[in-house]
């Protein structure tokens, strides 16, 4: 459907599954009762429709780091398809994006639940594709699966869900008291997958999803994630933070995806970003040096050593020390994306400790400490440099940071035209300009 | 916590996941938009909480039976679990009972995903477990996996579900911001199951449920499906219809709880009625009349022939021929105690096939045609013989048969002091007047 309307940014909105954004939980402004508080999911998803955010997210693991409970507010967690039903029934525009791991789930149950999810919210659900960072042994494995099978699982996986979404002809359900007829079966086949992964017959126990398919999410940045994403992605949570290597990436998607015979507009890519928001630059780095306050350096530190799989005790080192460059680096087998991030920042930058430090708060997506204005050009230079179509937005704290965007960020973005100023369509690809999917058995 | 309140009913109310209620889908004032429209539950759900309903209940199964779908609203149907979420938002009393397979989930997931919806809800979970009738060829089987196998690791599925809940102690997340601890760690321990079926290393990821373990809803009335609502079931949704058969019923399996050393009055058994409300046994007469002449006479037939596996074209015969005596009854693999209700009927009664097809509407349950005060009479009597604690009502339609239900008949039951008059605790255990659930490792 072509459209006259100027290109507009894209908001996505990462939350947090223990309610804590960002590191900061000892931050005297931070909701500590999330955990278990629904109350505070529900203001958040009023605050984010209220600033017409065209979704919210939520990431997922299937395992609880029992060495990093202590101080890593990763766990517990809510499991993101129960929040995103209740969050359904209290909103009305937001699109609700859940994760759900293909590696530790079975694709017949995935389908239903995203497909009652689509129904349930009127056309907003989005399923956010990942193939898990570990859990294996929590579903009879020795470890977690190896990188290249969960891809190769992965691709097949999201070939039998939408196999089972299209088992339906949207009209399948005629309900007609008439004749008496429910449902007409000529509109409603199985699927019969036969693959390496899995036999699954079908058809789906659901009807066909109002969206057609809910939106794709994915994050994936190694080879292999960036694969699936050109392939499937539609919504890329990415985590660029170098503008030139966001255009890179940018470009090198999107030209992936045409190859595939795929229109690249159909694909919104929007890195991660955590914006610190002050009416003024000072009162910003106030902010922010509160937010450093309030983190617990040797926890970082260690989180950080482990996600990059270091082998540096960094929290031992002094803050000016260099940190040291690595030598063999351990092959990890998730979030190798992110493994490169830090490694290249160390070997380009050499920093300090304090750096390292300063430089990886809140996962190693990119921090904007500024006002509505700065922000805003930010935003704006990235999104005019073909380097992001908008952003996912890493709140620093919750519910004081939602806020603050929302409340001053937001109305910069919409008076500079850049942002709209209300909902457009009323499911969640209607709002990010996708087309509705036409089934592939069906007219 | 002994009490000395005077026992009273409890009432749970069954409500199919594809919106429609009975098997008059027909009838002019029955909705049939509910399988997409999340708006009629929400109406159901508010008046079963003015009714001071105990819980609301959601049976569900994994396939879809291509053959049935044109006369059998059993399909499209939702996910109970995305429904429940969504209920929680919106309602602050009722229990929200949903079923969830054995066979066709991973107990990693099913624990996570009830502990969330526990604490989303305040502590009004109930999980329904089951076995499921049938969904193999959905998840990578050649045909639906064997009953005793079913049983033994539904066995397995439940201890991993609950040794996954004891993982945290009650007090385990600390959330204190002056120390700087988020969880003590001495205060979750890993789970490491190895059992037939699975190796579950835990801990979860998930916070211990408020209500320690969500209630245990069981219905399985098979030999096998006895044993295990003896040992964890705690709200029994059965299909007794003779007093004398339920009387039999209920003191045997409180009699095997009480030799597994379980309290009899921790279990509710609570069998499934359709009742059918008038203000005038005329009125309740006709309203019945209007249901069964909205009914598919062949299409009811054909599923009760194919459920009972009678292996006779019962639809091809006229109403007046008698049912023929089955001979060789194909042994089922799942509703064993269904086809044994049927059979046992069909030898004892020797119906036509028109006296068969009026006492096996609404799957097989009760059906009170009466007045308020004849309905109560046989509550009452029941309840008082020792045949139920209370009953799953399966309302013969939505919304009329739910609002006849709570305006006509709850204020009856009341009235005798039979029904309490309001929500009496916080969580559905407290409401049932079940224990708390202690932990197995913590204090």
């Amino acid at each position: 459907m072509p459209t006259a309307q100027p290109r507009q940014l894209k908001l996505n909105a990462y939350l947090s599954g223990s309610g804590v954004q960002g590191d900061s939980w000892r931050h005297p402004g931070v909701d500590v009762d999330a955990w278990h508080n629904f109350e505070r999911y529900r203001d958040i998803a009023l605050t984010l429709e209220r600033g017409k955010f065209h979704s919210l997210f939520f990431y997922d693991n299937v395992y609880a780091d029992i060495d990093a409970l202590a101080y890593h507010t990763i766990s517990p967690r809510w499991d993101p398809l129960v929040l995103l039903p209740a969050l359904a029934a209290i909103t009305r525009h937001i699109g609700l994006i859940g994760t759900a791991s293909t590696t530790y789930n079975e694709p017949y149950n995935i389908a239903r639940r995203f497909a009652s999810l689509d129904h349930l919210s009127g056309g907003r659900a989005g399923w956010n594709v990942v193939t898990s960072t570990g859990g294996g042994e929590n579903f009879n494995l020795d470890a977690h699966a190896d990188h290249a099978q969960r891809y190769r699982r992965a691709h097949e996986f999201y070939q039998v869900v939408t196999g089972l979404w299209d088992s339906w002809a949207d009209d399948a359900v005629v309900a007609d008291k008439a004749s008496g007829l429910w449902v007409d079966p000529a509109k409603v086949r199985p699927l019969a997958h036969q693959g390496e992964f899995f036999r699954v017959r079908g058809p789906l126990n659901a009807a066909r999803p109002p969206q057609g398919y809910p939106v794709i999410a994915q994050a994936g940045a190694s080879a292999a994630g960036q694969q699936l994403a050109a392939r499937i992605g539609e919504l890329l949570f990415t985590a660029e933070t170098e503008l030139e290597h966001a255009r890179g990436y940018y470009a090198e998607v999107k030209g992936q995806a045409a190859a595939l015979g795929r229109n690249p507009d159909h694909i919104a890519i929007l890195p991660g970003v955590s914006p610190i928001v002050g009416r003024s630059q000072a009162e910003a780095e106030d902010k922010y040096a509160e937010l450093l306050r309030h983190r617990d350096r040797d926890a970082t530190l260690k989180a950080l050593a482990a996600y990059a799989s270091l082998g540096v005790h960094l929290a031992g080192l002094p803050p000016d020390a260099p940190v040291p460059l690595p030598q063999h680096i351990a092959e990890t087998n998730s979030h190798k994306s992110r493994q490169r991030l830090i490694l290249d920042y160390i070997r380009q930058h050499r920093p300090t400790v304090a750096q390292l430090y300063a430089r990886f708060t809140i996962g190693g997506h990119r921090i904007l400490v500024g006002t509505p204005q700065t922000i805003a050009d930010d935003f704006e230079h990235w999104f005019r440099s073909a380097a992001a179509d908008g952003f996912t937005i890493m709140f620093p704290s919750a519910p004081a940071g939602v806020g603050d965007f929302v409340d001053l960020v937001v109305p910069e973005l919409q008076r500079r035209g850049l942002f709209r100023s209300d909902y457009s369509g009323r499911t969640l690809r209607e709002n990010l300009g996708l087309p509705r999917v036409p089934n592939r058995h069906f007219e």
